[in-house]
């Protein structure tokens, strides 16, 4: 038995990982009662372990005393796989640049579309996605266009599932969905029409390497612009060529 | 005695954070046996707490088995404090247009400068700067910026160090240092000429909140091209103002 662990078989560090992944992005912050409920670690061995972390900066308190991730976590987690992320960035740039329009790139993570950089300006909407953020793939247009490159087993399991419906426009019906992909595959691009958010529309296209969809670019406008969507799609083709271009066979997975 | 350790009076927790903290930007990718050295862990400890380290996507092995930052704690790092750097983002962006150059944010922590934002295209010039990549103050032009609105207390503390000597060019006399900084405080921008890298020059600008510097923006041109610096401290000035407008008088730590 490790580490004074109270229930049986629960290690030290799956306390201290416990600790560290109750936060996320809908509770950055926590005070240490919260985050002792939220990861199952009696309120005493949190206290203990969220000393440690505390000093060596992994977790660090806000004015108010609640905790969050510290410094010291973001500059580890730059460490992280990034050379897809690095790749794309001047490719996001002059996306940015050239569109004027806010710009991201996702990877897929499970059933998830997890999203791994964005450039944004002052003037351009704010978009739902958060770097480091994670939406289902079916409302979203890099979704849409991971999904479509995926095997086929992927995409039956992923839409046997009972699929997330954020507004009354979401596709989820399974037949129409299949299609759908089957659409973007065929024209190598995705749009969405208030799917994910009401009010905004969305355009992407997916970086294929040897053949598989290793992560996709996209841009979000407002959905009274909808009719500017197609207008996107060279840009962003491009972007997304010239990135697949760049990108050596193996990378795809990481941030 | 927690965590069956063989060293007296360090903590399971304290030898998980130990194998986190033997990665950093010059060791992104260790082996088992080179991870276990740079810890001071035991490599059968050590070779425990990977696992669990990698079942959590902490950690994760590249193609030849060698072990580096998951994506895991890349998410993480994404929810530390970081309202100083989306305030800023638009400005870093708006200015990479206006210049057309590389753009960077960087904060003080201790005695160095961590960069915690950088805007760059495919046609501006590679910098040395990386995000979440330190460098020390006195060489780089943000470091400058930052150094020269600290207490004079810091300041002297800072000089009073064996001072890094990158380059030939690099400014390390105290006497000569504390001049610069002195003109950077009144002039309220700073430039370096190939004092941190050779062929490379910088302009930067302190973001000030309350007299206080809370992060500096620079920009990194070539030194075939020192004599443009000029016309780029309106816009670095233009967007340090912008910034430290947008934040809130308690921002100023934290990527």
């Amino acid at each position: 038995m490790s580490g004074g662990s109270r229930q049986p078989g629960r290690t030290v560090t799956s306390k201290v990982l416990a600790l560290l992944g109750a936060f996320d992005a809908a509770h950055p912050q926590l005070t240490l009662t919260d985050l002792a409920r939220r990861s199952g670690v009696p309120l005493s061995t949190a206290h203990r372990l969220v000393a440690e972390l505390e000093e060596w900066q992994a977790l660090s308190r806000d004015a108010d005393g609640r905790l969050r991730v510290g410094l010291r976590l973001w500059e580890l987690g730059q460490l992280a796989p990034s050379r897809l992320v690095s790749l794309a960035h001047p490719w996001l740039q002059e996306l940015f640049v050239t569109t004027g329009e806010n710009v991201h790139l996702a990877v897929r993570d499970g059933l998830e579309v997890l999203y791994v950089d964005k450039v944004y300006g002052r003037r351009a909407v704010p978009i739902v996605s958060r770097t480091g953020g994670r939406l289902p793939m079916h409302p979203t247009g890099v979704g849409k266009a991971l999904l479509a490159y995926e095997p086929d087993w992927f995409v039956k399991s992923y839409l046997a599932r009972k699929l997330e419906r954020p507004t009354p426009h979401t596709i989820t019906e399974p037949g129409r969905l299949a299609r759908e992909l089957a659409a973007v595959r065929a024209q190598g691009y995705a749009f969405t029409y208030e799917e994910m958010t009401l009010g905004s529309c969305s355009a992407a296209a997916p970086i294929l390497v040897d053949g598989r969809a290793v992560a996709a670019v996209g841009i979000v406008v407002s959905s009274r612009r909808a009719r500017e969507l197609p207008r996107l799609i060279d840009p962003l083709r491009n972007a997304a060529a010239g990135i697949a271009k760049a990108s050596p066979p193996s990378s795809g997975s990481g941030p």
